[in-house]
């Protein structure tokens, strides 16, 4: 088998580019950051994709427009006036003046600002003043508050792009003196965007031999700030922070009738991460800036396309603006979006874009020497995502795979090239023996409500691209089971609540931390938000809550979790310790069918009657044994008419509960793996009052193995999630046996 | 030896009760409730006390005045409206109607409030209307709002004395024809109160041969409701919901000028907990109710005092509205308090109230068939609550120690009889030996800040009477520390700061769950508030962070801990997830010298540095092993700038940070045990400045072993907290080495 595959190729290794193209099937070739294609490239019969970066890598071009480097918002450190008089704020304390340096001849009542964080309250600027430069910029307020601390939001200029910079460190360029440090340059000028589109002309004509332009990415690079010992300092994958100049707030200015000012980006350190309920300013400029890096991109596209290449966007790098699930998206006209795949969600993320013809998984590990140097093994890491991303493929297929990175590297661990090989001819599988149909799903249609909704679908809980994060990876756990079950998907936020969309619902759930719009926070104080939930509930719908949802502290509501009725859960805030609360443990339940573990749901006492307030033999640590991994967990979680089915430490766990003609289930955190991922399955038709749909598309009976149905090829692929070997019965129409080894696969006929 | 022990005596077992009187050295006996002095009390020669109750025991006055029964306000279940008309609320659901019973002769748009908890409006009274009575009152909502909860708050008739109830319960006296309910009554209205008076007047000139009257206690019962299946269903020890009638109501309006609202009490059904940050219309009530209270118990003991007997009052019960740390309490005149000792905290609590002659703990356990039943060892209850008391009684002595409950019980565990008498003796010594003074107090003066204060010394984070809660234990651990540590404690709160208590403080305790009382909630958005205590650690104090330490969202301030840059920690809400933390755990430390385990300070990675955002290793649970137990945890602390000490999961769970000249210490949490008591203990020296001084009054080299230095009599007492023998080297003036038995003591002349 070969095709679907693409291959990054360098120069000095063209027996192995041979050998390896063949053995994995690539069918496309392509450059990585810093490496350029070899000779040997158009004897191979590929298409070749090659990198194409807009707002970097002229460094003359840089230098002679200083003016067009982009900008960065920053906060200064929290700095405590403790007597002393003037107070001096070093403003650049902590960050690499390699990469950003303040921009001391802005207009500083615009766009520096100086704040009381003990009052809230922004300086005069006659009360404080500048001195130095660079490194040394200092602002002394005169006379501060005596115990008030504050800080300061400066203008800085970015001289060192973030990307090439992460790359440039973590593989030692500064050794190599052929290497620079690349100065970015921001195209919204129109000089430098006459340069830019002029510069993309040439390219295109000296580039006859490229097929497809790989966008890496257009305008814009998310958050990626460094320390002043050049590590990392910050890291938003959504981030907006670099996407600043001053003629763009200018015309921002002139088109929203308000000047945003640095408050509006610094958010009081808190950068208006995606965990913020987003507020209006920074929705009008993601809204602003979208609309220019649209419009802007759609003409790099069509340059390409008048060339007869085609486009593609790499999802990441300098993406911001591009929000692959705005409305505006499509019309940028891209061919293709390729990304980063390091889980389900990550690869449904990419794999679910509307607006492109085809999607590339770019996999894990990717071709770098922090995980293939000597002595390492990387097979591993290969197995374990691409068994993690194969569930989200089976799903919503990804058009083509491919890895990135320095392909001299991954030669030299020949079981990595093989089991490469394996993957490859199983990914092509997932399209050819399914005839190129998608697997049966169930007409359940689930919906996770946020603050974002659909622009940041299965974007959920995220901090950087599928990295764990120890306080998210309970959430992001839900958003990775989803990815890899038979389910509709969809990402609504509150606004469409109002807007009647649960209309068009049949399970809701709810994931996140308190105070975070994944949550939703401060939605939850209005009250036609709870109250049309409930209504769905109450007239059959299924909401399944998982951490906190609903949580918000509302006066006079009696409650924390303001669908604490519906819930029949609620987390105790130290207010109602007074109050007794009985738990028995239900001793079976649709949802905890068939695992393993089924007696490991609550701890010390057995199933008989616990009061939450008789604790002493609940103040033992640990809960390894359980059945559902809830994860570092939210608080102590009270039981307020629920059915209780796994109840630890004084805390539920899982419960259930009937509401009016609807279901609900909540989970107290649900890190992803195969035993929390099933029981969100069996809750999610539980919640949709379809238990006994549950084999009707197949339904192995261990969690470890799961199964996709394609009734019109009348086979069914059954898959082993786990590095144990599993013998499981599939239920299902036609039920069957299969024995299958550690993440093996197979194609059944039915 | 004998003296200072009070032993609880009943009939028809003289010779058991000889034997024990002389054994355990009683020179006081007592009745308890339901039991009577028996014929032998005055061959005994001990001073007798006598059990008497002001507001029940008289059933047939109870019956002939039901007017006269205590009231209280409840709220009912929270009640969707899922589409029926009308909205029918059972106010009585999950109440028992034996002790509680719906006022519906009321006026109801007084007394009686319905609320739509999803706005926070109340009702209309033309809106709703009463139907049935007793178990069956319920409320109609015409036209409820679809998709909103509302509850009724009510006002309902107590019909049963919650502690006679729970001893009846208790002791299943349902199975006795004897006993009957006893119905309570309130002494407000003039008939009553003339009637409690010349009762009273009777008692004492009919019992001339009772040396203590032992109030139990005087006229309103802390919060105890039970539910439908007469368990327990609420308890707050510190809980005036039971204080109310419509009298009182109406004379507080004419004092204060306003109508107090049903809601006043009811509190989102929070209650008015000590957790609840105390609102305005709760405190003029406490003040309103503390008056009548303090007025009307004077002239109790008054009498008492003029028939030659002393006043004891019971610290539990009936305590409502006496407040032994108010102003007023001195003011009723009591020759005594006796308090359940349940650990040191609780002893304290009993041993510093200001105003009574002699302070008597009554030690647990309780003489109650729970405890002492065929089968049971009721001595390592016993041996562990002697343990945790005796280190407060060390710091500052009860002047007597008893039991109660019923000897006929005990008497069959010859055990547990032989180890009192022992124990009886330990705690004579105290007195004795020491030549009656109190031993020696570092100059280190430490204050606990939290919204009580003073009101609350000692009670801080309890919920019912020493019983350990899961979300409290790890705050009550720092006043359970602090009862047995050789420092000057006071209670203030925030307005005390704001008055310049700090001038009188060295070290500054804040300790407790966000949003409580105890760790001050929107105190925190107070700038004055945090620039004093700023100024105050700036200027060389010291303050110490357990939990969540000032914590409190406040917009545009950027931190959640208020004190984060005094503390170097904050809390991670969610919010700056993209941020990178590195963390050093140090290597050494003055707070953390000498421990066992000192290497269990960080998992999984050694000392070296961390990243926050590197968890990967961090996602197994489990920190059994560490030097500091945290108890639950608090979430993900982050470090500020603070130099950290351990650093488990991902969160700092305890961390140094000096500031200007003054020093901060964290602890994310201080469940009481030898080895946090001892951290807190260094901690205090440290932040004192005054490490040098550690030893000045003796210090054993391991934290199970504690030193109270006697330099008038030059002795040391010298005991252990544990159950293994301890050898110790003690450091200090006069070094000497010891080794001690399982929780052995020894006086020691130095």
């Amino acid at each position: 088998m070969s095709g679907r595959v693409t291959l990054p190729i360098e120069n000095g290794m063209d027996d192995e580019i041979r050998q390896i193209a063949r053995l994995w099937g690539a069918d496309a070739v392509r450059n990585s950051d810093g490496t350029k294609l070899p000779p040997i490239t158009s004897e191979l019969g590929a298409k070749v994709y090659e990198t194409y970066f807009v707002g970097r890598g002229d460094n003359d071009w840089a230098a002679a427009h200083p003016q067009d480097r982009p900008q960065i918002f920053l906060m200064s450190q929290r700095c405590p006036a403790l007597g002393e008089e003037p107070l001096r704020i070093s403003v650049m304390d902590g960050y690499l003046d390699k990469q950003v340096e303040p921009d001391i001849q802005a207009d500083l009542q615009r766009y520096w600002q100086v704040i009381d964080r003990t009052t809230g309250e922004t300086l005069p600027s006659e009360k404080w003043s500048l001195t130095g430069k660079g490194a040394d910029t200092q602002v002394c307020i005169a006379k501060p508050a005596a115990g008030h601390v504050y800080t300061v939001d400066f203008l800085a200029w970015q001289n060192w792009d973030p990307v090439q910079m992460y790359n440039y460190i973590t593989n030692h360029w500064e050794d190599d003196p052929q290497r620079i440090r690349e100065q970015p340059y921001d195209i919204r000028n129109p000089e430098t965007w006459e340069y830019a589109q002029a510069h993309m002309d040439k390219w295109l004509k000296d580039h006859p031999h490229v097929d497809v332009v790989r966008f890496t990415t257009f305008f814009y690079q998310f958050t990626l700030v460094f320390n002043n010992r050049e590590k990392e300092k910050m890291v938003d994958w959504f981030g907006y922070l670099g996407s600043v100049t001053k003629l763009a707030l200018a015309e921002f200015e002139s088109k929203y009738g308000y000047a945003l000012t640095p408050e509006d980006f610094v958010d009081e350190g808190y950068y208006n991460s995606p965990f913020r309920l987003p507020r209006l300013p920074f929705l009008n400029w993601m809204e602003f800036l979208g609309e220019f890096v649209t419009e802007r991109a759609r003409i790099m596209v069509d340059k390409a396309h008048q060339s007869g290449k085609e486009a593609m966007m790499f999802l990441g790098d300098h993406w911001i603006g591009t929000e692959p699930y705005g409305d505006e998206f499509p019309s940028i006209g891209l061919d293709a979006v390729v990304g980063s795949v390091g889980s389900a969600a990550t690869c449904r993320m990419i794999s679910d874009i509307p607006g492109v013809k085809y999607h590339e998984g770019r996999f894990l590990p990717y071709f770098f020497p922090d995980v293939f140097f000597e002595g390492a093994d990387p097979v591993p890491e290969l197995e374990a995502r691409w068994s993690q991303a194969r569930r989200a493929i089976v799903r919503n297929p990804l058009d083509r795979m491919g890895y990135g990175g320095y392909l001299s590297l991954p030669v030299k661990f020949p079981k990595f090239v093989q089991r490469v090989s394996e993957i490859t001819d199983e990914f092509r599988s997932l399209h050819e023996v399914s005839g190129g149909a998608r697997p049966a799903v169930s007409t359940i249609k689930v919906a996770v409500l946020n603050a974002w909704g659909k622009k940041r679908s299965w974007m959920t809980s995220m901090v950087a691209h599928a990295k764990p994060y120890f306080q998210t990876y309970a959430y992001e756990g839900v958003l990775e089971s989803l990815a890899g079950l038979p389910f509709t998907v969809s990402f609504i936020n509150f606004d469409d609540v109002s807007r009647g969309a649960l209309a068009d619902v049949d399970v809701l759930i709810n994931a996140g931390q308190a105070n975070t719009a994944f949550s939703g926070g401060d939605y939850w104080a209005k009250p036609d938000i709870s109250a049309r939930i409930r209504e769905f509930v109450a007239g059959g719908g299924g909401f399944i809550g998982v951490g906190q949802p609903s949580a918000c502290f509302v006066e006079g509501s009696g409650a924390f979790f303001q669908l604490s009725d519906v819930l029949g859960v609620d987390q105790e805030v130290g207010w109602t310790l007074s109050t007794d609360r009985y738990v028995n443990v239900a001793e079976s339940h649709f949802i905890i069918e068939g695992f393993d573990a089924l007696e490991q749901r609550s701890r010390g006492r057995g199933l008989k009657e616990i009061n939450v307030l008789e604790v002493e033999s609940q103040l033992q640590p640990g809960r390894e044994q359980a059945l559902l991994d809830i994860g570092p967990g939210v608080g102590s979680i009270i039981p307020t008419g629920g059915q209780v089915l796994q109840f630890i430490d004084g805390s539920v766990d899982l419960s259930v509960h009937e509401y009016g003609k609807g279901r609900s289930v909540y989970f107290a955190g649900l890190p992803y793996n195969s035993v929390n991922s099933r029981l969100l399955h069996r809750a999610i038709y539980w919640a949709g009052h379809a238990e006994e749909r549950l084999t009707e598309n197949y339904f192995a009976d261990r969690p470890e193995v799961e199964v996709a149905f394609y009734p019109e090829a009348h086979k069914a692929f059954v898959y082993n999630n786990s590095d144990t070997a599993q013998s499981v019965n599939v239920r299902g129409p036609k039920p069957f046996q299969v024995t299958l080894g550690a993440r093996e696969s197979r194609w059944e006929t039915v």
